[in-house]
């Protein structure tokens, strides 16, 4: 048996529900409550020295870092394939996700919050503006190659979602439930749909997803 | 040709060179200096909208993000592989160099320092501090990986130099540059040294080297 040790909020976590939902992958999940700390405790220590979520507990061995994770997925259970098979294409479906996974996740965390606040001292107006600096900065310039590729279709590389989908969606939900708003990235919204009409994705979310188109009809209307 | 947009002092710039080194390809750099802000200039947005180093830029793609153009450089040129042949290997590999490449640069990186200093109007010491505080954190973990596996050899993940090397080495010389102690890592910084006798890591680095293993000699001595 599969088991995926995450935490309903935990972005990283969610690319991984994700990933197993798309594969059809059966898996228990252990939750760890950031809030709590409880990724920080020793049994969980003991999984993974690092002390972040998400791990994949497997018989044979544990699996740190989500990319990684949902490469080996991909790898073991072929169909779908969640990466282009041309060399190109793989490579612009990697940087886009490490665009999301590297560039902007990292930074915006909650461990990093927790630095800026208790360490730095720093209030929740200025971490709000840290966030939304680096999503700023990352959503704007993924939306950049978006529109730049003829790649681009009704997912971020083609017609099928790929790892890149998996990377962006849950980055989307964290930075909207803290309040950014998404107007000036249409195509990255745009895609956020589609990938919710899944139920891949929004099964993995587990709340009730309110389209980003409809809230622009609502607004304009 | 292959050209290189990347820059010296750039760590992820530098984990590209080591991958072009070891495969053997030949290639033409352009330097962006990140202290004058070039990086930023509309010629190189032209080129990687998102504004960061390195790019690899061919005849037929651009592509971004230092990981996904070195995987791609392995599935092109195959020899010698930078990825173990099984499965559980390769995500291990994987996941050692995204703890560097996710977790540890980004938030360590010239981009976050500036916005510490320029807009939260913190000190040097305070950015110090910050990046210690995570290189810590991060080395801290990679050790404890490195540890507990019997597939850690000569290099991160048996006796040839993998992904995770290439990952680590440049953000080792990084935090050692800034003063970062390494006494309590000493797999990871054996390992650096063995990544150090070979001219692929050696060469495009570019500056002398003092192994650990001669710092520790002359201190105690």
């Amino acid at each position: 048996m599969i088991t995926l040790h995450g935490f309903q909020q935990s972005s990283a976590s969610f690319r991984v529900r994700i990933a197993l939902n798309l594969k059809g992958v059966r898996y228990e999940t252990r939750s760890h409550d950031l809030s709590r700390g409880e990724h920080r405790a020793r049994d969980y220590l003991a999984i993974n020295p690092q002390g972040l979520l998400p791990s994949l507990e497997m018989p044979d061995a544990v699996l740190t870092q989500s990319l990684a994770i949902i490469e080996y997925l991909d790898a073991r259970y072929p169909d779908p394939p969640l990466l282009p098979e041309d060399r190109l294409g793989e490579a612009r479906v990697r940087a886009l996700s490490q665009l999301i996974a590297a560039d902007t996740h990292p930074v915006t965390s909650m461990r990093v919050a927790n630095y800026l606040k208790q360490t730095l001292r720093h209030d929740d107006s200025d971490i709000r503006e840290w966030r939304f600096h680096w999503f700023r900065e990352s959503f704007g310039a993924f939306e950049a190659l978006l529109e730049k590729s003829a790649e681009t279709g009704r997912f971020c590389h083609g017609d099928q979602p790929t790892l890149a989908d998996i990377a962006l969606v849950p980055q989307v939900f964290t930075a909207r439930r803290l309040g950014l708003q998404f107007d000036a990235w249409p195509t990255l919204t745009g895609i956020t749909d589609a990938c919710m009409d899944l139920p891949a994705f929004s099964q993995a979310y587990g709340e009730v997803y309110t389209p980003f188109s409809r809230v622009d009809t609502s607004t304009v209307g």
